[in-house]
């Protein structure tokens, strides 16, 4: 038997999973001896330490011949040789980390080397799936103590790069999501910016919501820029609004991300520490955090909000970071539209002081801003609001969003609103006594947002307002047909509005 | 935008997960949309529940072309239309009873409904690894009620097939594992076929150990053998030692088992649940169960074992089965042979009653022979080791295995012993104070077993014993040179024996 294999990349994407595929009949090895423990690792030159991978069986030489190791792209790309060349194989050590995770699974504390030692094995892909997922449901279901959240923060923190602006105050602010609407980065980040204060915004697109705040800017301008850009515009307009993920920020946490979405696992030690990792590699020094409270947000109890809120403050205040959290109305969507397009209409409408423009969009997002602006000592304790409001009142922010706009380059061909458009009606007369966060955002994406630019939902009713029977609700927006058609079908069966008798009351929980 | 995709198989098997294909840049879909979210839903002529699968993003047409979805082997069958067959893909609903995945991570106890409708989930290949994961560390990290392990052993048990042989008493035995050699059931099948008990002993091949029951027996005999096969050599010889892969027995836990292993969790629950489910599926009515306790073995203190034997009490009292449970010495590999020729020759120099034959496995025999045979209504308590004594040393015991043998058809070239061998000698005066039982077995899996039957290690000295500097500890056996040399080099590092000073004293737990 041969001992060596020739290296063949297979061209599949296994999202944040290292994946070797050998033939069934291969001739240097016997796939069923690899099969049930499910990893193997690979060895190339007899240096260095060996990638591991999960193992795939095929039964077609045209994917992988009996004398090759097919690799997915990241595994491929992780090794860094070229096409044929030799490789072995052996059983798969598991990573030394892995026990860490059996005694976390026990219900055991770990320790800062522990968490080090799990965020650099996922980094260097030597976990499977199966893998992280024990990881994450082991953190989530005994939960983290303060002390392992800080810890963890630290191991994703040192699992990448971190950004350096050079400067004592570096400001940001982040909403932990689910509330669709809510862009206020697009106000808040002109005003910041136009007083002075350096706010460079990284942002993630949407991955389970209709628009994030890159999305949505990139109706506007160029998103994606390189480092050395980024620094150039920075030094000049004092910030900007891009893409994060053209540096390597807390790496480890897109891998962990990866497995927790589909398990719809969230708990609050691991979103402290995604958020702050990534906050902090991105060079933030003060940070406002928005925790919405609604029943249908993320959040539904305050007393909730005010438990992740010590434990931001904890973190936050043991990593150097000066932090505020604020707990905000997330009861309903902010602002009108839900979708990229719809969301940059409704921006723009606040900072050209449009007399249309959502007000309460306007109000938080010069809540927002008020509070980052008191982080400049020369802004007197409580005068933030009323200087947000100033300047943008007075067309700087304005003004300060084009220039961004420029610098980052144009969009000169926007996207505008898609062209199909359903209007949802209520059923009986009475008011608007619950809209549902979740559904709305669903039917946005079912209409194709954020991947359709022009797609989302246009909310004409917001909470306590009376309507009529056959008064619009608010209307969906698509480009394409069969995304129409999915997005109707789900609001006929689950409109996310609920219409009560006048003289309801309207759930109370959420903090304005 | 066409919606429909044309049908491809993928020849890759993706080890009890649904995969498919999509190409980056497809046609119909966008395949960036799918991905966060893992899983897809595929429909085929609008009828019938949709096949659900976990997507790989692909960039090379030669595996899935832009207007294709390709499906690995699972997926492809599942869905049981021919390639090129139209399909629609959407966002995949999670399965209805990964809620009960979620209440189970938060503490919460699940009852019989929500576990049948997990195994249901499992089996119709619902679940992607990632939720498999979830649900077993979930039912690992707070443990089961007694009652959950009841459920769940219900739910597994009707997940598949169940034999029945149309009799009032159907015995079998079964080892929870962890102690190589201990093939005892070639010794204790014939003995109690030879007495007239039914005994239709399905095996599983090793999986994570250097040899299962199946593997040894196919050095002397076939044991794929079908089911209408199965039931004529019962019927005629009251007994067989066959393969269990033929029917589809507890298939839910053949799944769950393929995530448990590679995260090598092996909580009591779920050990109970699978062993239970799977012998009640095979048709068993009586059961005794063999716990070996040691520090090396899977049961390292009589507490854990006894705690143990209760739960498999309760299930098995539940559900019918009379079951008994003996607590035996797990301190060292039973017998001498470790991998399936040298397992072979142990059992037949017993069942011939050749004075070579190892003590150890031959009492280990005689004692489980002698409960089962206590089933007996006709056997007096107390007289069953007794009469299995007298069934071997009388020569019958030997002649039901040879009828065995020839009924399941007689291997005509059996393997013989690996030529490559390497002697481990002990590097010091002294007394076996420890043998790893893990050790061994890993030893002899790198040597080759059990894909090698006439690979493993030939174990000369036991715990106890007095050794001198030099002396032969083991041999270990290889058909091949790599092999021989991952094994040898292992055992350089970790021999697995611990030479003590005269006077040592040896651990002590372990039931005789």
């Amino acid at each position: 038997m041969p001992e060596t294999l020739r290296l063949r990349r297979v061209a599949i994407d296994t999202y944040h999973e290292n994946v070797a595929y050998l033939h069934r009949d291969c001739l240097a090895y016997r796939s069923e001896g690899f099969q049930a423990l499910n990893k193997l690792e690979i060895h190339v030159n007899g240096d260095g330490p060996p990638v591991l991978a999960v193992l795939n069986v095929v039964d077609d030489p045209a994917i992988t011949a009996r004398d090759e190791l097919g690799l997915s792209e990241q595994a491929f790309a992780q090794l860094g040789v070229a096409e044929g060349t030799p490789a072995r194989i052996a059983q798969a050590q598991p990573p030394d980390s892995l026990g860490a995770v059996h005694r976390k699974i026990h219900g055991e504390r770990l320790d800062q080397a522990e968490y080090h030692a799990i965020a650099q094995d996922i980094v260097g892909n030597r976990y499977s799936k199966i893998e992280m997922s024990a990881f994450i449901v082991a953190c989530a279901q005994t939960g983290l103590e303060r002390d392992e959240v800080l810890a963890l923060t630290r191991a994703m923190l040192d699992s990448g790069e971190r950004l350096d602006w050079g400067e004592p105050l570096v400001v940001d602010k982040h909403c932990i999501g689910g509330v669709p609407g809510n862009r206020t980065s697009l106000i808040v980040v002109p005003i910041v910016a136009a007083h002075g204060l350096l706010c460079p915004k990284t942002s993630s697109r949407a991955i389970t919501s209709p628009a994030g705040t890159a999305d949505t800017m990139e109706c506007l301008a160029r998103v994606t820029l390189d480092p050395r850009e980024l620094r150039a515009i920075a030094q000049r307009e004092r910030g900007f609004l891009a893409w994060g993920g053209t540096a390597r920020l807390a790496p480890a946490d897109d891998v962990l991300i990866a497995v927790e979405r589909p398990l719809s696992l969230d708990s609050p030690g691991q979103m402290v520490a995604s958020i702050l990792a990534k906050k902090l590699a991105a060079g933030s020094t003060h940070l406002i955090v928005d925790i919405p409270i609604g029943p249908s947000a993320k959040i539904r109890h305050t007393r909730d909000a005010l438990r992740l809120r010590k434990l931001f403050e904890f973190v936050g205040d043991s990593l150097g970071l000066t932090l505020e959290v604020l707990l905000t109305d997330g009861r309903q969507p902010i602002g009108r539209g839900v979708g990229p397009v719809l969301e940059v209409r409704d921006a723009l409408q606040v900072l050209r002081n449009d007399p249309q423009a959502p007000a309460d969009l306007r109000a938080k997002s010069l809540l927002l801003a008020g509070h980052l602006l008191e982080l400049d000592p020369q802004v007197r304790g409580g005068a933030g609001q009323a200087l947000a409001e100033e300047i943008l009142v007075s067309g700087r922010a304005w003004a300060k969003m084009e220039a961004l706009i420029d610098a980052q380059g144009r969009n000169r061909e926007p996207p505008t609103l898609g062209a199909l458009r359903h209007e949802v009606v209520a059923d009986n007369d009475g008011i608007v006594c619950a809209i549902d966060n979740r559904q709305i955002a669903r039917i946005a994406r079912l209409a194709g947002a954020p991947l359709d630019p022009g797609a989302g939902v246009d909310l004409y009713r917001r909470l306590g307002e009376p309507v009529r029977a056959g008064d619009a609700l608010y209307a969906i927006h698509a480009e394409f047909p069969a995304d129409f058609r999915f997005a109707r079908a789900q609001a006929a069966r689950h409109p996310g509005y609920r219409i009560g008798e006048p003289g309801t009351t309207i759930a109370e929980e959420g903090v304005a």
